[in-house]
């Protein structure tokens, strides 16, 4: 197993930092790190704000929820879909892309691009020895996030990335079994299957969260998965990516 | 510069493999790596069709637009938002996720954790000396792929992965300069700025262009994301998204 795969395979996300700056090589090297996943079409069609302003950073820590280390880390990004840069493009050569930038294609291709390129930045962070954790928090309230940033129309913020040294360590959480999220060929419709599997991944999970050295609580995947998604949240967004110019086309 | 990092950097999308399949070992190593990324409140909303059979690689191959290595590689894969596992999983302890699982921010979620791991597959992958290409042509026709892979309700295939032992290099092309990509604390809205960075990219772009050992062409960054962009397609998944249990939401 070579260092890459090493890297990948230790992740965990981390939840504390030391409140230190990274140095302009290192944040330098994880935007280029960044800019190098594939993008659909040769689009690029995202963007990376880099929050080294204390003040905002204590904004945004309290719009995601109260998390400390949105504030206290080596450096804060968003990572943010983008198509106003392409307005400007299409603007240079008389072209209207609106119908392409408000389908539900063209949110795929500037969310899928954003996150290739923030997960190329965790991982080349990891390799440098430093902690990452997303902070999907920020979709608590994208209206504010998006003040804060002063992000225009057809910019839409996704996830925040902290990243910087780790002041703690902890266990890695298990995944589900390979044969859950792995199909061959096609998809696996096995129900009693499928429950069987989630019946042992549960007991895996609850061994987990029982034994880990902090946060011990007693709960399940599934149980945990179906209360996160039976408390509907973030429901405002149906509408706000619309105000922010995507999600428009009619079915 | 660690060796993952220079792995990260080295990126450029293969088109054209040995027509050999990968090792069971080699491709574990590349479904564990995809396993090993961060993922939403730990939901996992995501899957993976490996596709081995020949027949359906080739049928794969012509519905993303007659692309050779869709069918000759070493292993396709095909990465899917998967929210049908969590239905079972809800069902296990009488819930209802319905609303969650139709919203705007479920679609990210799914979007977002499945683009995650494919990242991680990539940059996997190309450690092991293997080359890839991203797939969105299965979105010409997500229809037919939802047929050919079998995939119910509340799964939605977004991208294929080929993957394989490279035949071909290339040069690698340059992306945008990252003061175009990344800003600092606040949105860069200045338009003159922005307008000579991409007529500057423009000119590297055409440069790129001409001199790069095959496929030379006459164009530019902002012309052909213009003209990319101008020329609205795959409207359709703005309807079918919402067939498969997507983007149901009500604004």
């Amino acid at each position: 197993m070579n260092d890459v795969i090493q890297t990948i395979l230790r992740h965990r996300s981390i939840r504390r930092f030391k409140n230190e700056p990274l140095t302009k090589e290192e944040t330098d090297q994880i935007i280029r790190a960044a800019q190098a996943a594939s993008t659909s079409s040769f689009l690029q069609a995202y963007s990376i704000i880099g929050v080294t302003d204390k003040a905002k950073k204590e904004e945004l820590a309290e719009l995601a929820g109260s998390q400390d280390y949105v504030a206290e880390n080596g450096f804060f990004t968003v990572f943010c879909a983008d198509f106003s840069r392409h307005h400007t493009a299409a603007s240079l050569h008389g072209q209207d892309i609106r119908e392409a930038v408000e389908s539900t294609e063209g949110f795929m291709v500037s969310v899928i691009d954003a996150a290739l390129a923030a997960q190329n930045a965790a991982i080349a962070a990891e390799s440098m020895g430093l902690g990452i954790c997303y902070i999907g928090g920020l979709r608590n309230n994208l209206e504010s996030v998006s003040s804060v940033l002063e992000t225009p129309s057809h910019v839409l913020p996704l996830f925040g990335m902290a990243i910087g040294r780790p002041a703690q360590q902890h266990e890695q959480k298990p995944r589900l079994p390979q044969e859950t999220v792995y199909h061959e060929n096609t998809y696996n419709l096995n129900s009693d299957e499928l429950k069987q599997q989630l019946q042992n991944y549960d007991e895996t999970i609850l061994q987990y969260y029982r034994s880990r050295s902090s946060g011990n609580k007693e709960i399940t995947w599934s149980s945990q998965a179906a209360s996160t998604l039976a408390h509907s949240k973030r429901l405002y967004l149906n509408a706000f990516t619309q105000e922010k110019g995507f999600l428009k086309g009619r079915p």
